[in-house]
């Protein structure tokens, strides 16, 4: 008997017993060493996707772990090889699949919120979901390698050059990952974050952080580009002050990429994006594309993965590490270790 | 003496004798033709652009007319030419100006607002700023150039492309030379307008137009794109519904493209743009590709701007023209005659 964290009802999270299910035609059962806690987890936590989510669920969808079995007709895949999982499966009809869209599909699954995730000690998916990582990678680290897909995707949407002036609006873990995958292209990037323990943890990887609260961003947006504006702003606060910053900061024919969820409707100056020529790009999850580079910029140290986990808590310990994260504090990513990253694992 | 149209105060318009300026270097003395009015000269008519209006101030920038006189060093121009004018001037120096986006220059002279505009007998402007018109095109029908170039303007931004399918809000001038733009660059368009009689406008150059206080756009836009929503929105209503509603038909990764004037903040589904991957694009003015572009549309009369002109008054009676225009009912566009559209103007 292998146990499962679910989420049974709002701010109720319990662990339980769970029978592994074998895998079937296509499908593989891997064995998850190192789930991270998400946003979206902690917003199922609150109960604010209730209407989605049905219950008991397995969260979890920021993993690392290895393959256990393989189920009839999969191949390139054996017991024991390392994988993290790109978790969604798609219906391959609807007109965003149709157009190639398909991490967008209209009735797209999200594998940890639309059916069950991967904070458990085995969990079955269809192979097609693997992403192979490389053995000298560690576990613990790879468990990044989801956010960080999510940061190559929202840089390839907003199109970051070399030598661009790029403003990160929130310096959460998604925040800190854009931050340093756009320097990574060749941008000169700036963190604008309130939280004093976040704005450490960018700067000591080497990142440019300001205090929204303390210092005028617009203001050293200007002396800091010689009032040319940046080329490049992320929102990734959720915040209607977030917006209203991202916004300020842009030059002429600037792109705001929009990475934070803002459930509400947002009052936006359209007067600006029409006398600057904005452009305003959404952003969303990723592509295998993606996932390949981002497990490149974690194995190579692009990413410190290190240095971003703040935690790691054993399985039977996540619900309460919801509960303290509710609380805020200083923290950025908190793993949810399975039990699983054991030398047997491997062979 | 020569005659000029004056906005002198709130809702007030008068016509007076002017004193022609010589062309200086550089410069060309022009006998305006026609000229159509404007809604940003309405704006300007009601009062509501009094801060950055010197008056008395000559109206005006949607001209066509011949060249009287040329100053020392101006070449390739002589009396009697045709043209029109792309009423730019801008300061060469700025950021937005270094990046080559000069039509967006930040300290930008819009000539018509932020000097003497075309609603005068006699103009005198930079030969930069003249662009030709063949001969055989008829003066009236040119004075449709400049709306039609922001038009270019606004399709090329949003990057549109054959077969893709096109919602336009707002039938109003701009919008209708959007939407047959579009059209002629091999797009499927619907225009979106409340006014029965610009729809039939609309209807008589050929477009689908659809009246959205009797019908339900966004359910019409599915039934026509098969559920895959359109690929390009322009809202050019300037309302708040427009907003809504050119958001709402999109489909995933669709652009929406601002052309309107919202001079307050506007509530935005933020959602809708993460959720689908959208793009906003901000489009203003024009730069002299457009302008060109323009005149050739123009000219071979795939805008057939003799539809498109309500009427023609006398530059004496532009005062109450205005007045008329601000009660609204069945117009399009109105033109200015200058008296200068003669047989001897052009020899
Ligand atoms: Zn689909
Ligand atoms: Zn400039």
């Amino acid at each position: 008997m292998t146990l499962a964290v679910r989420y049974t009802a709002a701010r109720t999270l319990d662990t339980a017993p769970a029978e592994p299910r074998s895998p079937g035609p296509g499908e593989v059962e891997l064995a998850p060493a190192y789930v991270g806690i998400c946003g979206t987890d902690l917003h199922i936590f609150h109960g604010d996707m209730d209407a989605r989510v049905d219950t008991p669920a397995v969260l979890g969808h920021e993993m690392s772990g290895r393959v256990v079995r393989v189920g009839p007709g999969v191949e390139g895949w054996r017991p024991g090889d390392a994988v993290t999982v790109m978790p969604l499966r798609w219906d391959d009809s609807c007109p965003a699949c149709r157009a190639g869209h398909r991490h967008i599909c209209q009735h797209l699954d999200f594998i940890g919120i639309d059916s069950p995730g991967a904070m458990q000690q085995r969990w079955t998916v269809p192979a097609a979901t693997l992403v192979r990582l490389p053995e000298t990678l560690p576990l613990d680290r790879a468990a990044l390698v989801e956010p960080t897909a999510v940061a190559v995707h929202d840089v390839g949407r907003a199109g970051v050059r070399a030598d661009e002036k790029v403003v990160v609006v929130g310096g959460g873990p998604v925040g800190v990952l854009i931050a340093l995958v756009a320097r990574a292209a060749g941008a000169d990037v700036r963190v604008v974050e309130i939280s004093a323990h976040r704005r450490l943890l960018a700067e000591e990887s080497g990142l440019t952080a300001w205090d929204p609260t303390a210092v005028d961003v617009p203001e050293l947006v200007r002396q800091w580009t010689e009032d040319a504006g940046a080329d490049v702003a992320f929102e990734v606060s959720g915040a209607a002050a977030g917006v209203d910053t991202a916004v300020e900061v842009l030059g002429v024919r600037a792109r705001l990429c929009l990475v934070a969820i803002h459930p509400k409707p947002r009052e936006i100056s359209l007067h600006r994006f029409f006398w600057r020529e904005l452009t305003l790009v959404g952003a969303r999850l990723y592509d295998r594309t993606d996932f390949e580079r981002a497990v490149a910029l974690v194995a190579d140290g692009t990413v410190p993965a290190e240095r971003l986990i703040s935690k790691v808590v054993p399985l039977i310990e996540a619900p309460s590490a919801f509960e303290a994260l509710e609380g805020g504090g200083d923290v950025m990513k908190i793993l949810v270790d399975c039990g699983n990253d054991t030398e047997e694992a491997r062979t």
